[in-house]
């Protein structure tokens, strides 16, 4: 497990996944707060705080995609059930200007769909520039649950990881800032999560019986996801082990990474391509 | 011009054009504040207030889609340049979680679209069940710039109309609210606005030198929404006349009207379709 570091380093350095490594993620803390020491009370103050700067750098990248610069974010969450993509768009997500945020949840696939290879569907959905993309489930499912449920043949889903990294190398060489996300929860933790939904009637309809029969693939599900983790990361593609048993630190950590990524780019006003004085002065002559 | 109301009516009732009227868009004052006596500072706090309970609703809607209600909402904003269709959809779609919003800006047709009727663009955008849809600028572009600036034979235009009003009545029929807002501001504050973005350099990707010259078609514009406002109205969907020179009226008053719609709707969360206990048992069981 990463060390603890202080608030104020870089967040990335703290949970990117090492590179050409075999991962283990029962060696990983589902309730550790890497990077944050202060609490719940400061994560939520903290993530508050970063709302404003995260919408003004979102406005900077939006009027920069205006003016030809086609540098975006694609933010893609993946995890078990339950660990909080949906809650992450909408505390973290929520967080900027909706008009800039193309959204894409990714369910079981649709017969038209399956009629294509399975990265169609997803080139469909992605952020034009200046945009913030955000994926909730992804590309990763093709190599999780599809390897998981025997979903198509082992050499297919096999030929996926060099696939994957493909696509991935030329979003990013065409402007594409990916931020990918593994929402890691405990065991545990799901099934509190999953109890609490059967407690609550306005938390049924996000329940779904078929959750049970996948929680008890859980080790082959935690297989797949090492095996996604390991062969499809890169160093402009890496992928961040979020620590997400505690929610206020899962929307903290991702915040500051999407904070974090957009200040590196630093997003620019571009300088209008017009006379401002002659434009005055013709709005200044009009009745 | 409808007399100002207090707080607590139905904002509806107030904002609404009156059906089978001509419509004078210059005996609206566009910086009355129809519904709303209290000043700046008390809507903004209404608003924000408003904030949750839209939320709340968005999610009940949304949850009561995914057992099958086709219910949706979808807002339609327009207006002239700066009168806060984006604006709006920052301050009061920002409210809600945007993974259940779908927003389309709608600019000058592309090629692809313009080989397709002038409805095609605008059914692939619509809201599905449990969405919200957020229309900036619509279908109605189509008597409007289109009118103004003779982009389509006149015989063409005047049948649009009649196409609307079938599109929308489809739309209703289909579990579309349909909550239509004319954003409407003075010929002063346009300029005001416009000197404005030409003032700050960070509000220059804002500006497009155009902008002059549509201006100078004011009346030409005036008088094309004055056409669609009568024309295209139905007791399904009203247009309601939203005076926008003052921005913190216009964010209160569209949400109130989201609000008071969604409330109407009275959306509930859906009966789950399994059975609680036996889940639990078997959640229970699990290792």
């Amino acid at each position: 497990m990463p060390v603890a570091k202080k608030s104020g380093e870089d967040l990335r350095e703290t949970l990117r996944l090492p590179l050409g490594e075999r991962i283990e993620l029962a060696a990983y803390d589902a309730r550790a707060t890497p990077g944050f020491a202060d609490g719940k009370q400061a994560a939520l103050t903290d993530t508050a705080r970063m709302g404003g700067r995260l919408a003004g750098l979102q406005e900077r990248l939006w009027a920069a995609g205006t003016a030809g610069d086609r540098r975006r974010v694609l933010l893609v969450l993946q995890g078990m059930d339950t660990s909080g993509k949906g809650g992450t768009v909408k505390h973290v997500i929520g967080q900027f200007n909706p008009a800039g945020c193309r959204i894409q949840a990714f369910k079981a696939p649709s017969e038209e769909e399956r009629a294509h290879d399975f990265l169609w569907r997803v080139r469909r959905a992605l952020p034009g520039p200046g945009e913030i993309g955000i994926f909730d489930r992804s590309h990763y499912e093709d190599v999780l649950i599809a390897r998981v449920r025997h979903l198509a043949p082992p050499a297919e889903i096999g030929s996926r990881y060099g696939l994957i990294n493909d696509f991935e190398r030329e979003l990013a060489e065409d402007g594409v800032t990916l931020v990918k996300c593994f929402l890691h929860i405990s065991h545990d933790e799901q099934k509190r999560r999953l109890l609490r939904r059967l407690d609550r009637p306005d938390k049924h309809w996000k329940f779904d019986p078929t959750d049970i029969a996948e929680r008890a693939l859980w080790p082959a599900y935690q297989e797949a996801y090492e095996l996604a983790l390991e062969h499809c990361a890169a160093a402009h593609a890496p992928w961040y082990l979020v620590p997400a048993d505690r929610k206020w630190y899962r929307n903290w950590a991702i915040s500051r990474l999407l904070l974090e990524h957009l200040t590196a780019l630093g997003p620019r006003y571009p300088k209008g391509a017009f006379d401002v004085a002659a434009c005055r002065e013709q709005l200044l002559r009009q009745a």
